[in-house]
């Protein structure tokens, strides 16, 4: 393999081979390629785009640079949801236990707060305890035991894109479609999944704000995933605002955990029951569940691929509305029953946390100053803005400008005020949560300049903006 | 300074300021920016191109990275000549010690072999005790005395050229217009100089194989030379062919003496002699030697770039005819008169070499095997392949094909059959300079290849395409 010669091609706009992908991964990965080469052709692919072949190639070549989690045998469909990233966004602790409350194996491997964006494991990491660093094996066994995890990134899992990422975030060639669908479908598929739900962020807040490009994103990342023999489906979800009301880490788990207990925010709990419906959904049509054979094995599974499993027999379109809003009325029982907040405890439980939060969220760490903010104008709100908030949160201390920064998880902000939400000057619309006085200056400024409070409408993006899967694009 | 959003204005088709170039080298070279940062803005650099301006602050950030000559005080006007590159190449040594002995000051720079292309520094190492690894102050009190030196790239010269270049090397970067400029001016504008003349080859044997970009790269270069105070003209060259008949060090070397003493090749003696002339002529409009003022400095020299020097009135074009002409008649004499062989003398003996290689070539280090290669069919010659017979060469052992290979100097060609030239089967056209027969039946197979007989004429580039200059192009 001459190297140079790879980058030259694609320099020129030609495509690599599956093999040549293969290969060049590999050897990067043996600590053969250096890193100088690796970045020129990153900037390459960047610039010249990768065919769907090569985008698959990369994949697979990403995935096999570590181990997979093998769930065979478990009985249980695999399912996991993945999201684009955005502010307020804690549906991934409502859901994960939600999921295996109804009967889902959901082995969730999340990431930490990235930019202006907050991580899952920063926010568990709020609860006193909680341990997010467990092995595969140790992953393997919980899931069996309790039917969910949420881990970290193991160094085991998809370790190439860990070098990939690191070095892509440091050399402007972060955005770039193929890449990052690569680096997601890597640690995802290594889970070892039956099914897998995206939830693509459009809007100002989002990790792309273009809406063309977070289409083309879940579009790429469900061809994937099912030409992998992964059911993949992607709801393109509002990110022009933060998702419910709290921002900052332990705010967040509190408001999570409220939602567990059928009290929290509408559009959280909208979007994490629309996300849970199409685990079920996917869980219902994989074929360790409920196909032919329970001996399936996931190797097996990928061989027929992608052509659709035998069990799963066209339906009518009256029959799969009926087993949707089953699954809706399912979904909503296991939050109203307290099914999935058990769940939740059983899982803070499992992985070394203080139970005692799902009851108490005042065990959560308090922020030492609060105060309350109010409209500075009677009027409409015509605008939270999402990158305004999650930027103030990291500059408070709730987030990282560097990975070695400690995240002070107390920080952060509740804002009860709603685009489209009628004010008067005084009415208190926020509350800011800091570590001293400066904090919370920051965080007033940061409000005066997030919510915009005026005559006229809101516009705002649908909170469901649309259902993407390999059949097309359909509103939900 | 963020280098990752430099890099993305580059990626996205922007421009940095001169100062964002200037500390971005100063940082590369200081060992603050990695590698892979460099590698990635290099490909953004290739495929989306660079400003004249930007150009010009990476050349001036590269010079500023090392030491400069400084003829100062010198008293005669310093003027090298610089070569893109090719096969059967050895006009520097003829020319260097010409030039000299015309009393032009001549601080030559050169490499080694590199592609199918020969390198100076080979050739002139194939005389036995020639040391080409002069110190900077060694290279000036020798200019000082004799007139000339030829060197190679010191440590202290350009510096980051060095490393760009080895990168460029390995990350398919090296055929980008304006990184090909800033590499070869970065040292040729370090070595002080008042005048450079640039030989641009084209053909097949050129490094950039199209004549377009061969007149853009010249172009490119001479606007950053005039721009800097260095008076710089281009010739464009035929590399469809080689020049001369000998390839292979120490035969380029003892070609190189035979031109010296008046019995070199016609094709090579026209072009050195071209470049001479034009040598002259850029001395003579230096103020150092002409100029009202003997105490004109360098630093002072260059502020009034890029405006011509005072001195430098409008003439008729007849005046400069006769100026040529008279240049013309000057170098032909210097050749004839032995002036030219006796400077080589001077420079082999300053430089350790064995004088007595002039008189006789024989101490030159010579092949084991030799045999003569007769034309296989009658006919017209069509083409002599360069490329073919360089990397023939290479082969051979008389290049590398990795930085640490050995060069064994006694391999090669020497090619009596030139291009339109009738030969007869049977004819000896070539002999086969090797270290064993393996060598020689090497050197055959290329022969085969490279030389091409049959009907018809055949297409040759004009030796002399095209003379270019600040104020543009015309046919010599």
């Amino acid at each position: 393999m001459f190297v140079p010669g790879l980058i030259e091609r694609k320099r020129d706009g030609g495509a690599l081979s599956a093999g040549e992908w293969g290969e060049l991964v590999a050897a990067f990965h043996a600590g053969q390629v250096p890193d100088y080469q690796m970045a020129a052709l990153l900037m390459a692919v960047f610039l010249r785009g990768m065919t769907r072949e090569e985008t698959a190639a990369l994949l697979d070549a990403m995935v096999a640079s570590g181990s997979r989690l093998d769930f065979g045998g478990l009985g249980r469909p695999v399912v996991d949801k993945h999201s684009t990233g955005g502010v307020g966004d804690k549906v991934s602790l409502v859901l994960a236990p939600l999921a295996a409350a109804l009967g889902l194996a959901v082995p969730m491997m999340s990431g930490r707060g990235l930019g202006h964006t907050g991580g899952t494991l920063d926010k568990l990491e709020s609860i006193p305890g909680f341990r997010t660093g467990l092995s595969l094996a140790e992953t393997r066994a919980q899931v069996e035991r309790i039917g969910v995890a949420m881990i970290g990134q193991t160094p085991e899992i998809a370790p190439v894109d860990k070098r990939l990422y690191a070095m892509r975030d440091v050399t402007a060639t972060v955005e770039c479609l193929p890449l990052i669908a690569c680096s997601i479908m890597s640690k995802k598929l290594a889970e070892g999944l039956d099914g897998l739900v995206l939830d693509v962020k459009q809007g100002s807040g989002a990790f792309l704000t273009d809406a063309a490009k977070s289409l083309e994103l879940a579009k790429t990342m469900i061809a994937l995933g099912e030409d992998r023999g992964c059911r993949t489906v992607a709801l393109l979800t509002a990110m022009d605002r933060p998702l419910g009301r709290a921002c900052g880490n332990a705010l967040e788990t509190e408001e999570a955990i409220m939602a567990l207990r059928g009290e929290g925010p509408e559009d959280l709990v909208e979007e994490t029951v629309a996300l849970a419906v199409e685990m079920v959904m996917l869980g219902r049509t994989g074929t360790r569940a409920h196909g032919p054979s329970g001996e399936d094995t996931p190797a097996r599974r990928r061989t027929d691929a992608p052509t659709r499993r035998s069990s799963d027999a066209p339906r009518t379109a009256e029959r799969a509305a009926v087993d949707r809003a089953g699954a809706e009325q399912e979904v909503h029982a296991a939050l109203a029953s307290g099914k999935a907040a058990e769940k939740f405890q059983a899982l803070v439980e499992a992985q070394g946390g203080n139970p005692a939060v799902l009851e108490d969220p005042s065990v959560l760490p308090q922020a030492n100053e609060v105060e309350v903010y109010s409209a500075p104008r009677s009027g409409t709100v015509l605008r939270v803005e999402p990158r305004t908030i999650g930027r103030a949160v990291v500059e408070m201390g709730g987030g990282r400008t560097k990975a070695e920064d400690a995240v002070d998880p107390t920080v952060g902000f509740v804002i009860s005020a709603r685009p489209g939400q009628a004010v008067r000057a005084g009415e208190p619309v926020a509350s800011i949560f800091a570590r001293d006085t400066a904090g919370i200056a920051l965080g007033r400024k940061a409000l005066d300049a997030a919510i915009a409070i005026g005559e006229g409408r809101a516009e705002t993006l649908p909170l469901l903006a649309a259902r993407v899967t390999a059949e097309g694009v359909e509103e939900p």
